[in-house]
């Protein structure tokens, strides 16, 4: 890619993601929706201007949503989050198991084999936290109870999605499950969630205690960022996710003295990243698979119909397993919803194991933009709708 | 390139610079000169940890370039800057011609043909600013006047060095000189810095009035940031170099009423950026054409010694041209000797023309690596010298 030609495509996806925030919040929706159909607009499916299989975009946009779950865990509390912590792994636990079953009822009543509708199942279990992390705190809603289960529940789902992603990998490669690889997985993944945040809160104070003694320009900054990647790879490589990594550093950053002028430092630098990755999941969005005149646009459309319904009524009923009546169980339900890249990442497993064939493969497609797309506005409106909730303007949303 | 070596290059380059920014500091030197040294030991000279023909880290430099000379022009006042513009002209002429001359001169001496002692000369005329501008900020004296002359030279050289280049490229292809060539490159050149600014100045003020109205996060930031990539690209197309374009919006902004909150937000988004630039740099560097067990290291140590001392001589000459008695002349000479990035794109049209041999590109090499690090501890000493200079400790080096 010429220089020229990078320069005006990060040109094109920041200036169309503050317009399509802009509008979006004029009309009383979250910034992030305006970002997504901006990227719908900028990408394959309308004007092209955002090359879809670029490398370095998708590197970019990786920086972008690892900085936002910094952010997002720079801004929660540890104790809080342990605090709805029992609450948070239920949620996930049912939110994995109710939409597995019923996207496999879903596949099995369409007449599939049941290795397509074990794989289908799993697609529909996993949560792509950065577009409600990015609703509640554009709402400003980070800090209230109801966020704190969500992103919990989102990190289990998280951990949960690894283990059922394993055990289905082994499945499309052998035809069997592999008990000793999901504990294997398992282990991995709690371990390092546990582990990063126990010694981080130990070991961060007493560093950048050392690192503010430092003179250059920067460095506190550099600091931060450098931490937060790092532990983002630690996690991907110990089977984990990137964003887990960063969010975990994000907990650990929040109990250093020099928390404050870190906060302010990581936001511009993540106002400049984050819109990519936002822009470039709408770019990626292929809206030619909801043509009418496409060959199998029937079979996509009530395949893809159905596995929303599945998807939506599966995760919304986990919100429910919370007993606390204070708790508002649909904001739970709905903020759980959004597959995103998670479940694209699902789908293409199963294409390219060539498990889901072409048809299918659409159908999950819409599915995952369907309930990526109707979260903003839904969660919107149901936290507006609500105004008991005591929603404390978050300090990402506030600047 | 997988997203997690991605991470941990980003980590290595950044970490590198810090510790070698603050190591450099503690020796008294400018934090540039650190990170220079850290690209080297990073680099394929060193720990090879820096991939060397990596696409996405020469983009990112770029970007790194650019919002250092972003920041630069938003801590130059346009009016002090066209106050010195005839003697950074002058500084400009003269730092072209000497070492064009002097280099042309030891070439022929060597026993070169006529086109070779030409192209050569031509690699000595170039000057990079970013060396200087980084080390005048490091050691905050952006805004003494020997500043302003050394930014207006470097500008004015940038469009000189652009000539020249058009002029030897035509001449490496057809063998001839075209005219309305240089012609066309010079009309252009001028043309986008004077047409830039004018309608900058009289649009800027209000189009960010209008942005300020806007309410999505982060919208200023994004503005300014947008603005100096989409002139960095027009300066480019229109034959002048991306630097110019971002220098010049720099230049706009400091005319704009939200300028305080541009600034304090570019500087996070450039403490990020601005280090991948000089690592990098750093990181080219091959010390394997120093090695005296190289056949040619001979001939490659007596060109390389020659061309840097018409390459030094050349520029610290050109500093006195300057009558005015309270200007240090020896200051601004030095702050034009850095060949940097610019010599070597130069040095590689010559090589990939054929017209330089593999010894004499080596040469050029070392010349180019030596007048790029020998400049930031040597205007740092005389900068502290002469503490007569008043030295208003700059904005972009008290943060």
């Amino acid at each position: 890619m010429s220089v020229s030609r990078f320069f005006l495509t990060l040109v094109v996806i920041l200036v169309g993601a503050k317009l399509g925030g802009e509008l979006a919040e004029r009309r009383g929706q979250p910034a992030v929706l305006g970002e997504l159909l901006a990227g719908v607009l900028l990408g394959s499916s309308g004007f092209g201007w955002i090359p879809p299989d670029s490398e370095i975009f998708r590197l970019l946009s990786e920086v972008g949503i690892c900085l936002l779950l910094l952010e997002v865990g720079l801004e929660t509390d540890l104790g809080e989050l342990l605090g709805v912590g029992l609450s948070a792994v239920l949620v996930a636990m049912i939110g994995v198991l109710l939409p597995f079953l019923l996207g496999w009822a879903v596949m099995i009543g369409l007449g599939t084999s049941s290795l397509v509708a074990i794989f289908t199942g799993a697609t529909l279990t996993a949560t792509s936290v950065g577009i409600t992390a990015r609703v509640l705190s554009d709402l400003g809603h980070l800090q209230t109870r109801e966020a704190k289960i969500i992103l919990g529940a989102a990190v289990a789902d998280d951990i949960l999605g690894l283990i059922i992603l394993s055990a289905v990998s082994h499945l499309a490669v052998s035809g069997n499950i592999s008990f000793a690889e999901i504990a294997r997985t398992m282990l991995f993944s709690v371990g390092f969630i546990v582990g990063s945040l126990w010694l981080g809160r130990r070991t961060a104070p007493w560093l950048f205690g050392w690192v503010n003694r430092m003179q250059v320009r920067g460095i506190l900054l550099v600091a931060a960022f450098s931490a937060a990647f790092l532990l983002a790879v630690l996690a991907h490589e110990l089977g984990s996710a990137y964003i887990i990594g960063a969010f975990a550093t994000g907990l650990v950053l929040s109990s250093v003295n020099q928390f404050e002028m870190i906060r302010r430092e990581i936001k511009p630098v993540a106002d400049i990243f984050t819109p990519i990755f936002f822009v470039t999941v709408g770019a990626a969005v292929d809206l030619r698979v909801l043509n009418p005149g496409h060959p199998q646009s029937r079979f996509i459309l009530l395949a893809g119909g159905l596995l929303i319904l599945a998807a939506v009524v599966g995760k919304v009923l986990s919100g429910y397993v919370i007993v606390d009546k204070k708790i508002d169980r649909l904001v739970i339900g709905i903020g759980m919803i959004p597959r995103g890249e998670v479940g694209l990442i699902f789908a293409q497993i199963g294409r390219s194991a060539h498990i889901f064939s072409g048809p299918l493969f659409s159908a999950i497609t819409v599915m995952i933009m369907v309930t990526t797309f109707i979260v903003p506005p839904l969660l919107g409106y149901v936290l507006r709708r609500r105004s008991a909730v005591p929603a404390t303007r978050s300090h990402a949303a506030e600047d």
